[in-house]
């Protein structure tokens, strides 16, 4: 696997232009026409055994966001922070409501969260063009009961291999890119370079802009949606390229926002995830990550990043693990 | 680290014996009084270098059941199965209600659910012995604001390292074990070395006893609550004995329903949890693992484990990954 | 407004007279073409004052069921029972979570509920037929984000009027009708004939099979959606023929289960609630009101069963209060 | 029932002052030990009578805020606004998700919400003082599973009277009364002598200071938890002298905001709830109401405000109604 110069960088996008860049990328049949997993059917066997050889240090990074009520949501769109609520807790056992057990006491516990609140991955349910998702499911296949195809259910023994971490902020030298700055294929593979990381087939790629620790400082306010630093459309031509099985970063969307063109809402969702099968997460946590990777110079890793398998779930969380 | 030869087989327990083997292994303080990792803390940075070397195949195993309607709970303890809703899904789409996005459509959903209502380590703030959970931490800890000490996002960078597996009901030649049968310090010593397996400082120990696959092809009955093949008391020897980080098992609580003696709910919970400082896990789904494990003899493997970072939570769920 | 004599009974139904009977009770357009209350528009001023004349003793009684776990649902179709938890308690002051107050201390909790898991009316918005609620809304105008058109809170300020409760158990001189027991438009005229009590024009009538009290007592079974007693389709010409602004009962579903057709389910529902407009109660605990009335042989009461304003909701909840 | 002339104003309080004031109207133990309805008892059959014989002209005015996403919380002390989520929808039905049901098709939804987070009663269980409530019943009786005593169901069978409205904005002449702002005595007997209405026993006085309407024109900015203008201290010898059973607002704690005190949080609650005995209710919309009484001069009517009966809540919605 070598890396490769990157592509010239695009001109100004049209709506034209967007379709065709999803046309070329598309991998619908690739692997058959009963397909859920996509660019994941890149991560073989012996992707995941080099993967297992970059463990060096024995570092384990959580890159998962807290769970809780001081999260980024604002409630827009359906989407609160997880409520947690106690269904026992150490008042009741104070007050004497488990006397009926011998001698153990017990607390427990519940949550209700949108699935897509926090750290999470895009399943290819999660988006549609033109009624039709990865490898041209239609609309029928995601009801109020859930993802018949493509639920997040289906990548849950997938999304463990390598990962790779480019960290753009770094790479910029500023402690985070801006709202509305983007991150083209050719700053990708500059990126990587200057770190001396190679991406290439089956790898997890993950993007750090900063944002989400800068948003953490300096409260939410719209982290959960609004606008933000993040992939440009050119970004796919490295993505799609080099065939990485996944790609997350550190903002709610992951692209651009606002988006390049008006016209098409989340471009890039519709190249990498509807056509290019190519799963995205979102609201990852790369700060402890970021420190590790600057402080010795490695920036490949093992991943662990498996959803939870929640049948039928356009989306999920999970507690992605890099282990270095 | 040897395999040490088992403990003679402890004679029928009353509470004075179970509160000196409580006592006996007991490790508040071990790590410092404000320590909440616990036997956690076994898993150095070596134990999960030595993990990642049992990667050879690059297969990777879920050990998690699916997070669904159909799942085992009953409702008893206010435990219902996750509840999935959608917040927009294709019927929105095909009705016109996301005309104002342009072009792309989405779905989006949310759950709400028990958090220890499917695979899930039980947190040390789980469990108190006469207001005491592990290390000593006091009720007070554990309101309705959930856990202040030893919540579940404690334990979210831990639980990654060597997995091993015992699988009892292969070592005795039965589909599974049944309810009320327990698997004790010896059987566990003597199944570990049929299967040519070590366990050690760090490990993090399943034990399948058939019983989950077992009732889900049954029908799940009381597996949720009921009685249940599982650990005896005298495991405690083989498990504290050989400093193992956590163990899990496939049944709801772990150890052996009814329980060894009465005046004590779940005493091996007492020992482990609030004692040892040892995490429990519970309804693993150990099936594809056991057969993977048979077909090559090797019943090491690397596992991330790591749950989810729900704030305060008393245990919680978690996508177990088993690499080998 | 007399008493007239009931129609002749209806021979066996198939679909074709199904259809013909809910052509005939048809009332869309009644109202114009933007009406959301149906039958409801019968609650006149008039209506009202003549309800609240009925009062005499100052008795007051309340219809609703408890709403929390003990409930009948059992998780089909998702619909569970009320899941009621404590955001701060009891066990939270005893513990000193609260120190932060000046001397008060509080306790608060929610509910996670279906909206029709107890004792509801069901709004028009609730059942389509070739795409069409009441008055012709289509299926457009209910997405997940709720009811545009006919929700329940349109509602909200009805249901409020002159009660009649005809006891059919007790006309029959039994405890409870049997599941699959249906009650005739003949039956009805003739057991309000019994009780001495007219029903007519804006009347909210219940109608009393004793099956939710036997449920309760035998314990709940498939109370939530099996075999029930209930209303026959010939029903339909007494309700909508005395023009009664809504109907209710005490079963799931009003109507009786198995249906009289098979290839309609729940063909009462097309006739009254999507052609006629007239609301349907389900889940009414009748029991203290027949005893009340049977004590004082007056069947008719003030009642007040306006529904809590969920907006966009395809039913609700509401505490029905007879006043006698 | 006279119509007596208002207690003097009372000079600033302090702690000891409201202790004693709560002393004095202390009614533990008056109806009994077991007693769980406090002032409620005051409404007896003849106060039903009295109050259905107010129904004049058939107006029906329902006094529930919108349960919906749009209210007022904003997710402080885990009070967020009502979740509404579909089971099925017409997207379902549209897309043949029930296609297994015989021609009729329906929809189905549920909620997930605080029970405090719009129009509702506070149950006696909602305000302890030095772990007792109402009655002297002490903090063990709300756990983790609910209030066992003074639950909001218990009061299900109640809170349906005479209602008089005193309208203090319309009294004082402004839109609404700005925060801080405090109601008396001596301005409730002033503002219903003007009104031409008395206060008496077993009466369900509403008090419109106009700040609900005035936060929904503005934005809901802190109306639920911030300064408010609301009841005095004094307000007690107004309501309790004159035995009320119930007393509500349109604001969301009833009371003034900031408090007049600072060294007892809520002291009203203190005084009215967990003495006197009388329920609160906070968050009626009053505003079609009022309109209603300053058009035709009366400020009495029927009103039907009894919550549903959600076992072991300590507070509830429900539709209050009122008919004149």
């Amino acid at each position: 696997m070598t890396d490769t110069p990157p592509e010239a960088a695009t001109p100004a996008w049209d709506k034209e232009s967007v379709l065709a860049l999803a046309e070329r990328y598309r991998r619908w049949g690739q692997w058959g026409p009963g397909d859920e997993l996509g660019a994941l059917n890149f991560i073989d066997a012996k992707a995941v055994i080099r993967a297992a050889s970059l463990v060096r240090h024995g570092r384990v990074i959580s890159l998962a966001m807290p769970l809780d009520a001081a999260g980024p949501q604002k409630g827009a769109y359906g989407r609160n922070n997880p409520l947690h609520y106690m269904v026992q807790d150490g008042g009741d056992i104070a007050l004497g409501a488990q006397e009926h057990l011998a001698g153990l006491r017990y607390t427990d516990d519940g949550v209700s969260m949108p699935l897509q609140c926090a750290t999470h991955w895009d399943a290819f349910s999660h988006i549609f063009y033109e009624g039709r998702m990865y490898n041209g499911y239609g609309l029928a296949e995601v009801t109020s009961a859930g993802a018949a195809r493509c639920g997040v259910e289906r990548m849950s023994a997938s999304l463990t291999g390598r990962g790779v971490l480019l960290d753009i902020a770094r790479f910029r030298g500023v402690a985070a890119l801006a709202p509305g700055e983007s991150v083209s294929d050719v700053e990708l593979a500059s990126c990587a370079q200057a770190q001396g990381v190679t991406v290439g087939r089956g790898d997890i790629v993950l993007v750090r802009t900063g944002h989400l620790a800068a948003a953490r400082l300096e409260g939410w306010g719209d982290y959960a949606g609004g606008d933000a630093p993040g992939l440009a459309l050119s970004s796919a031509h490295f993505l799609c390229g080099r065939e990485v099985a996944a790609v997350a970063g550190d903002t709610w969307g992951l692209e651009v926002r606002p988006n390049e063109i008006p016209d098409l809402f989340q471009p890039l969702h519709l190249v990498l995830l509807v056509n290019a099968g190519i799963p995205l997460g979102e609201m990852f946590d790369l700060e402890l990550l970021a420190e590790d990777c600057a402080g010795d110079g490695v920036y490949e890793f093992f991943l662990s990043a498996s959803p939870l398998p929640f049948t039928g779930a356009v989306g999920g969380p999970m507690n992605p693990i890099a282990v270095k």
